[in-house]
């Protein structure tokens, strides 16, 4: 059995349960009130360059819908991809948190949305046309639903269209690392320097076990946020334990070897299909005739378009991976996935291709 | 002045506001235990060929968006064209009153949505993905938003996707009298015939003054929507003066007389857009170069795609009507709207389209 | 059958009707845009002697439970009596319009609530203690739903301990024109004056029809209503009809004409209780045995302990009442009650008292 | 400093982080589909004596509000203590998830309902008066917010009223062990064998790190208790990790263990309060003057009356507590408390409670 269904069904990084461990020394007071959470306070702002909320929270569909609650008010519109997680898999919990906040899809490639479709989106709403919703956030998935990154000036741009119209931005960052990598830029430079307000922060898909993470870059939304998660049942008692394992998390850049590490291994698949395996470094093989990348691979995603019974076969060998469509598959690459793992796809695909096209 | 703004800007029909002031008699208890309510629920089940249960509702927002919140769960998916009023006009109702039930736009023509634009959407979630949401409801809109009809074997199609799946069909009649005057065929046909669950049933834009009507043909449906109505401050005390108005709105088919007015004035003006005004009952005349319906006019409402000068031309003459976008105006028909008014409209734009052009 | 069931049984007063026809002339713009409503706005600054926002509504569950959701945070705690028609009637329409807003019973005499009370309850939550949820609003019932009416230097001792901690105070004046017929004082000191934010006016209990009022004293609260409001489907697109009827119900003092007249039966039934019927006008009389009220009775509901077979008897007899437990009846007074209804009841009463005591 | 602010502030027991980290082996599916949630299922069937579904959730707000929401419908009515910790320190969770669902508080002794005050309250709303709410579900607090415990006979009375009327019944086992540790009967006899139809079952106040878990003892509200759970961001993709965590909370007793543990030293400390230190095992002594336990202590929780002074000494030695009033300290002992940190406080109240008397 090889694993490509999610980087959620890898281990977590051995350095995080450590933390955990560690942790469990003395009493500490509960709910965020520990020295554990108070340093984590202090090291995402050294990180982020700037002042910083941080919340710990269980899953990224909490750290999703409860930012975009406190960023909205309930009759408030969200501006996403259609293929934006919080559109196709957090089961209405933006509609559930916000008190019936409205997403509306915004056309674009690969999972982005487009500032320009937006604008004209933002345009069809007159000021004081309030049955028509209040535009009030734009949510952004960075690495994006198929996998590609959006680059630093494509964000700026998008963050203009939403400024003139006062609206707040949101980034869905369940895979902010694998983003980070490719970008090699700074957290502050990928986030609130583009006019993310705030961040929801992955850790859980990248190496993580139990917590993810709200990055607040306003301290405006601050208390409105933390009321909310409290009574959403999102702040643990003893707190420490998930603060810790975020700590870990970026402690000697871990986050951004994991996210590296997982985006190796989509690099070194999506090079496999489009060139063929190079039998040296330097060659560039043949891409294999009938599959296609539907999106490029910027982070740890691949989406291939590629006959079904090419995925039946992949099945039979004991390849896991899910279906999206008739024709389409998705191989997410966990951060500890090995370069046999993809190389052994690679071999199965090439194998099995003649037959299946 | 010229009002073409919309539907609800006209009067109320003279026999409405006779049975509003017939009611006051006697003592009568509250929340609709009144015997004009219970004659009410007579004549509709009479009316539609069935046992039904009607609920005056304030307005077609609260009949849509409880009717809506009844028929699906918080993470229900209720499928409607973009353009539905209640994805574009009723302030997040639906997600409020759901309690984060989600609406998904499906393609179509007109306002419409199309069976097999439905069927895809629904093959999209596959059975147990809860975390996509769940399929729930499909909401039509009859008249559409675009002044167009369903024919009927267009929404049984639709309804027979649904049926596969489990979903249930609301129908959003708020210019229901429009669309039975267009379609010639009994309530029954138009609605539970054709699959529909509840009823929106629209009387303020088609000469009503105060309220609207929920028909349910589902008794299953009923309890629940009952207290939900009840909750949301939509159960008058004083029911029997908005049953009254309701019982006066079919009384000899008052409400398909005051259908077919404006659906014969809307008929005129687009006659008379498309084939220049005929000097006679038979001849055709030519259309009008520059203007073009984007839409059929089997309504009351017509869309025109026009010069923007030729909108500013008609507003500085005292026409009123809405601009819904850079070149496209809407122009409505209330049910005392006149020849006189449609032949002014007309003649107004065969005299400003040279200049405007 | 001679009706004391409930004020929401009775007529309109003609006068509200009238004014409902009278506005069905010519075209108007929807959802408030029109003059009647403007009128509205300018009529009740002038009454309450300061600029208000009036936003006419359906019903009174609608007034008192929009108005609270638009000053408290859905982790707001609403301070209220536990016999609060909100706290009993409402169908926990609070909780929902309010996205869990919570009501707190306090304890007080006749349905009122206690200075002291509250200001204990207060400060049982310190500041911060975010968990306990957030004191918001004190709603207070005027006239009580046990027929007494605050005196207002007990209104302002409650304004004072909420103004202390920032809460804000809500008035559901359903009987506010009863409460003011007996307080003898203006609507301005009625109220605001007093320190209330924002009052539901119940028209429907006092001769109305189709509609209550929520009056806004601060203008920070108007947009945040407006649009809940529009959301929850009770913005009228024919407003106008329910703008008339307010415009009516208040022209000439008619309000407080049918306040009083629906509290002087409940006094003559009172006095006839506790004095028995006097011969004279200067006689007193002797108090019928058996029977108590548990309140004052100073607007137009009274609330008698009686024997159970007492009530057995006056429905035998065609009386209409609602028993409010094994001894308790309550009858209510409609702005249109009678001298001889009044006096057929005493009469009934002392007729089987010996009987069924 | 020795800590008695919260069970909250303790470590997690070692068993539990060991079997996190054993845990972190291989691939496995997300969202529960893993075989350690597998295998928490069939461990708790055997221990609960019958097949039982169990959600891992990450707080006790959330096990309670979720479980609740999927017992009762958004106008129900949730009756539990004045002083239960859903009522008073859960930022309106109840009411937020439940769409507005309502809690009511039942008068009862140290923490605990009423079975008569029940009935009382469910006799007050007749069958159909749907604006009163509808009777839902009562909710028991097991151990009690004042320290104290149910007896398995009182728990069968109240489910005996609650049957009646159709009532469902949630237990908040945040201390459910400690509980269990004091009745000496099986976790079988303690919930369902009394009437439950959910458990919230507490582990992190006794020896938890970061789950909790809810139990499902009625397959009927499984599938709507998971959706809403995905949705409230309460469903971790990688579960394993919190399944684990909840196997070793039960392994070979360690719960039973932990919870005894807390109780002994509560009770050692009450003891103390009660008799003075008694010199040897058999010898009675006197009790403290001026001190009281204001309920029983049956759990690991005391609730003592004392003078304001003796707190402010208390603090000043180094003791944490939290003050519940002018003259009432609340201390918990936590699963690792110890006796010497019992008999330390012991000693300083029989130190300071002459000056401070």
């Amino acid at each position: 059995m090889i694993d490509f269904r999610s980087d959620n069904t890898g281990r977590a990084a051995p350095q995080i349960l450590k933390a955990l461990q560690e942790a469990n020394e003395g009493t500490a007071p509960g709910y965020g009130a520990d020295p554990w959470t108070a340093r984590l306070q202090d090291r995402f702002s050294e990180l982020f360059e700037r002042r910083v909320r941080v919340f710990p929270v269980a899953t990224g569909t909490a750290a999703n819908a409860l930012s975009l609650a406190s960023l909205g008010p309930p009759w408030g519109l969200v501006y996403c991809s259609e293929m934006a997680h919080i559109n196709t898999s957090e089961t209405n919990a933006t509609g559930f948190f916000g008190g019936g906040l409205k997403l509306v899809a915004v056309a674009g490639e690969h999972g982005r949305i487009d500032a320009r479709a937006l604008a004209e989106r933002l345009e069809a709403i007159g000021p004081g046309q309030i049955h028509r919703g209040e535009p009030a956030v734009v949510s952004l998935t960075q690495a994006t639903d198929l996998g590609a990154v959006y680059p630093l000036d494509e964000l700026r741009r998008i963050a203009a269209v939403a400024a003139k119209r006062g609206l707040r931005i949101h980034m869905d960052g369940s895979r902010f690392a694998n983003a980070l990598a490719r970008l090699e830029c700074s957290p502050a430079e990928a986030s609130w320097r583009c006019g993310v307000d705030i961040l929801s922060l992955g850790a859980t898909k990248n190496g993580g076990a139990l917590c993810d993470a709200i990055v607040v870059f306003r301290p405006e939304f601050e208390d409105r946020l933390a009321v909310q998660l409290r009574r959403a049942g999102h702040t643990w008692s003893k707190m420490r334990f998930a603060s810790a394992q975020l700590l870990a998390y970026v402690e000697d850049g871990l986050w951004l070897d994991l996210g590296r590490a997982a985006n190796r291994i989509a690099a070194r698949i999506a090079a496999g299909v489009e060139e063929g395996t190079p039998r040296s470094g330097t060659s560039r093989g043949t891409p294999m005739a009938g599959i296609r990348l539907i999106a490029p691979v910027e982070a740890n995603e691949i989406f291939l378009e590629l006959p079904a019974a090419l995925m039946d076969a992949l099945e039979a060998e004991g390849f896991l991976f899910y279906r999206r469509g008739p024709r389409l598959a998705r191989f997410v690459c966990r951060s500890d996935a090995t370069e046999e793992e993809a190389d052994a796809l690679l071999a199965a695909l090439r194998r099995h291709l003649p037959a299946a096209s």
